[in-house]
């Protein structure tokens, strides 16, 4: 940590900062400069706060020199990590191809969908059973009725599922049903639920807030492994942005400089990033262009009765299109999609 | 709702889009222009969604011309609400002048900062007991101990008190001791907390998201109005910005857009919104002349020790100097720091 | 042009926004719904300015149902442009590889850059003569002198050169020497130069303003086109972002707009969006594979001793590695690299 | 300046930096922690640029630990400069006043407004002559004509003009007829026309770049003052935000932050930061209380007519009514419009 001093520190001040770094256990390196002075704080910074520092009087600025997460770091894993979702692989050269539809809907729609985007190449099914709405009297979702209808479908077509959960009660029914658990973009920072999930021992798909930093969305997947789950699989979703001609600004970058911090799989969710079909297949292959380890995509076959979402959904016979141009970028990558439990590996290339 | 369709929508596109339309139970009045047809939708379209307007083909774009909010709209409460915290009021002339440490502290500390806060005005006293916290590394605060002392140290200096709560599972626990209820800003998009704090009989102090935009604010305190409370202050913290010279960006206009919107009072947080002790001071004069109805400031006495946040943290003799110019500025505006039980009127002036 | 009216519009205003609507040239439809008053006004919107009508008394909004440029739209020219830089071809289907230092540097430098990036694969040199620096004290670039010596390696190495101007002064000299005229992103906005290289006969390089939406950036193109000038290439490089872990917002899904938008070409400049070296290659393979057509790469064969922007550029050997991953990209996309003046088709891909 | 070394950085890497550093003329001061190695660079700092360090093998990151400005800091001029503009003075508690139509209107037009203005207590009169449209179509301005009827109307109301220059061959004509010169917004980085209005004598008024920060405006600002210019008034009009409810997002706290770094006077212009003729108000108030020397705002009295940005002008009667208040809320503060020449100062207030 690197502590930067006011122009006008008096010897008082900076004797009681030298003071303050000791009692905390580590040592001081003073840097008289020309107009500067700053102190190298040599020793195990993590166990310290930089804002403790930062407000004794005579201080301008501390700077960390080492990222704030441990566990999701590379220093502390450098190979990339694997997650196993039921069978299907994520990371290390091994592709996530996600799709489902925005809410869980009625049975008949749910087989129809599921058995497209399987034969389309999809190897995790989605749906919502709990929905975040930012409306009071939009549709909420259907609950446990839901969760049981997706496990079924996932079971009829072979695939596992993943599920959003967004109330920490619930925790444990959603852990029962699903392969994967979803945290949502509104509850990334909500560190009450990710302590919840960190306790199960099911994957999960922490996607990014939508004004969070990579810092910041390190740091959630951190409360998580923390508590003792090391399946975590981040997902950039698109973050505020100011041109209203797409929903979200989709930072493809971010999957990069994730990449270079951490071991984590990371995968890109093109339907939320732009909120419209049209963008969706571009943005996925662009995704999987800068590194991505899978696709996550909304897919609806009527979506103009879709219960939630439906104007960003991609048609069944869009994204068979789409899947046959992304194993295409797949192999040119030297990756390939996760086979699905039963599946043989040279069948999906 | 004014549907846009594409240039190049055919005839059974369009039959398709009037036909939903009178599904929906509204009535179409179609309008060709030399370039695109409308369609205005009449009747009350606070009864659909314009997603699912959006997602039928031939439809360019759909665009609401009511807010999607009721309760919170100045349409439905056209006078300026005011919300009762334990006999402080807020709103409609009266000021909240929220003030103490972020996390609560160790006693004698919660005592001597209650005593300097409430001596130069302050009506309601703050502190933290359950802190969301970037770090899972972090003190993450007292709990319910926390809470007695708070309720305590309130107590014992004659003002109500007003605390965080993150689970949902903690909200009869907050309930029991705290007179206001704060959801934080990273809980603005936590609906299930929301719906829980709504079924509360105590008044909700909502803090805006970092990428909230004034709707979803709006939309936020809805999903509280629509359990039934109907006592919700919300507070301008601060967005996401681009420039590090302050920790978010200060939009004090939102107050003034919230004014010509919605009944609600909104009150500013100078602290969270610049991160600076010495920004701390103007911005709130700032707040109370673009019209907020109050200003929460997070008071230490020794920022350096504080349990979290300290480097935002206001000295007492800075709150007291602060709160001087406060009540001229309050004067000159027509409004008066609301009293606290037992307070006379006129001495706080 | 929709018109939507205020509540509580009186029927004294309603007939004077309507007699306004007619003054104007325009027919206006009234549609009273249950809530709101609207009028859909026909004619050619784009003969008036939807600034006025919101400004006369009881107008709530005015929502345009065009886009505000007619030139640069798909509508004016439905199929995609190619524009020819002495040679090159950029768009429909073939990809420009504009590579060499942010500034111009000293002749050996320069030669053994140029000889580098041709090898390589580049198809048209770059560098700055005039560069813009946020500091004063910063090196302000060679002038005509440095625009002398890029001709000069351009020519010796066989490919057209871009060259940023900024003062509508030189924009003869520049036009003299270069192939291709650049417009940086500080000057997207200004109006006084995009008219002046409207003028010339020469392509320019429209680089997007870092806080320019889409539509902003179609009318600074259109401003060039206005003036005669058909030969505009837009540039992606990465917009004003909330995350310092990279110097700009790489807006990737921007190029999917812009191709659903605009029959312009539209390229990408990943040294400029991400502002570090390990981050480029990712971003430069997201750019070909969301539909850009060509990428723009800073090259330096010793950063830190570069003129300007050193710790972003790449060394040739690593462009070298990156422009194979690109051939094979381009390939799979059905896209070629477009062979500069002399050089065989066949040959570059 | 701190240099912070690549965890895996060899000792020929280090060397190499070290020497490099003492190339330049510098000290370097090492400092070996447990997990990094700093080095503390010791010397004058602005001699170099960070840039040329960062681009080093071997380098993680570089700090500058001093501003960037020097003329601008308040380190080079620690009181409040005060800016004379042909009497009006701005800053040191003086405040100006600066009202007028948007762009230069007919001679009748601006004799009114003008009158309406000045005797509401406007001490500086505004007008474009030269106008930054977004559309090439849109009317661009009266040119010289615009520019001889300002300053007509200015001296037949006792006020001195103020207007803007878009292009460096207008400077002179400008300034010819101007008491100050504006940079507009979109030309903020336009370092051909900064360096321009730095060799006038005239004083500047420099508007914040939509996605400037502070410091970028603060280097903007040492442009003009590099050229021998002191007299440099800044203005928050606004920045790019995501919440469209609002024109632009009013970074009220910048003023603040402005004071803390430099002797500069800065003004707000809550006209272009809100966009909305119901929120100038607030907003103004708001720049007043948070420090600013001073309110920009566009007065129209037809609005529906204006030539340019009507919806967001002010009528001559709501202006006055904000005069009022805003004398209020200077005397709270300590301060007073500076009076026009000719006028007794105890009669402003």
């Amino acid at each position: 940590m690197i502590i930067i001093l006011q122009n006008e520190v008096s010897e008082s001040q900076l004797s009681h900062v030298l003071e303050r770094v000791e009692q905390l256990g580590l040592k001081a390196h003073l840097s008289r400069g020309t107009f500067r002075t700053i102190i190298g704080v040599i020793g195990d910074e993590q166990k310290i706060s930089a804002e403790s520092l930062r407000a004794i009087p005579g201080v301008l600025e501390v700077m960390p020199v080492l990222p704030p997460y441990k566990l999701a770091s590379k220093d502390a894993h450098p190979q990339p990590s694997v997650v196993n979702v039921s069978g299907v692989k994520i990371g290390g050269g091994y592709l996530a191809m996600i799709a489902g539809p925005c809410a869980v809907e009625e049975p008949e729609r749910m087989h129809n969908i599921a058995k497209a985007v399987r034969t389309a190449g999809a190897n995790i099914f989605r749906g919502g059973a709990y929905k975040p709405r930012t409306s009071p009297y939009a549709f909420q979702g259907h609950g446990e009725d839901g969760l049981k209808l997706l496990r079924e479908v996932g079971d009829a077509h072979g695939m596992p599922i993943v599920t959003e959960v967004m109330d920490p009660r619930c925790v444990e029914t959603v852990e029962r049903y699903a392969d994967m658990i979803q945290i949502g973009a509104r509850n990334m920072q909500n560190f009450v639920l990710l302590t919840e999930v960190g306790r199960t021992r099911k994957p999960v798909l922490l996607k990014r807030g939508m004004s969070a930093t990579v810092e910041d969305l390190l740091m959630s997947a951190e409360y998580i492994l923390s508590q003792g789950n090391p399946d975590v699989v981040l997902c950039e979703r698109g973050v505020k942005g100011f041109d209203k001609v797409t929903r979200n600004l989709y930072d493809v970058a971010s999957v990069a400089v994730v990449k270079g911090l951490s071991h984590l799989p990371i995968i890109v969710d093109p339907s939320h990033a732009t909120g419209k079909p049209a963008l969706i297949p571009p943005c996925a292959l662009a995704g999987i262009a800068v590194g991505a380890d899978g696709v996550h995509i909304e897919v609806h076959d009527c979506p103009e009765k879709a219960l939630s979402d439906g104007p960003q959904a991609l048609l069944p016979h869009k994204y068979a299109e789409l899947m046959v141009q992304l194993k295409g970028l797949a192999a040119l990558m030297g990756k390939e999609i996760s086979p699905v439990p039963g599946e043989k590996l040279a069948a999906t290339v």
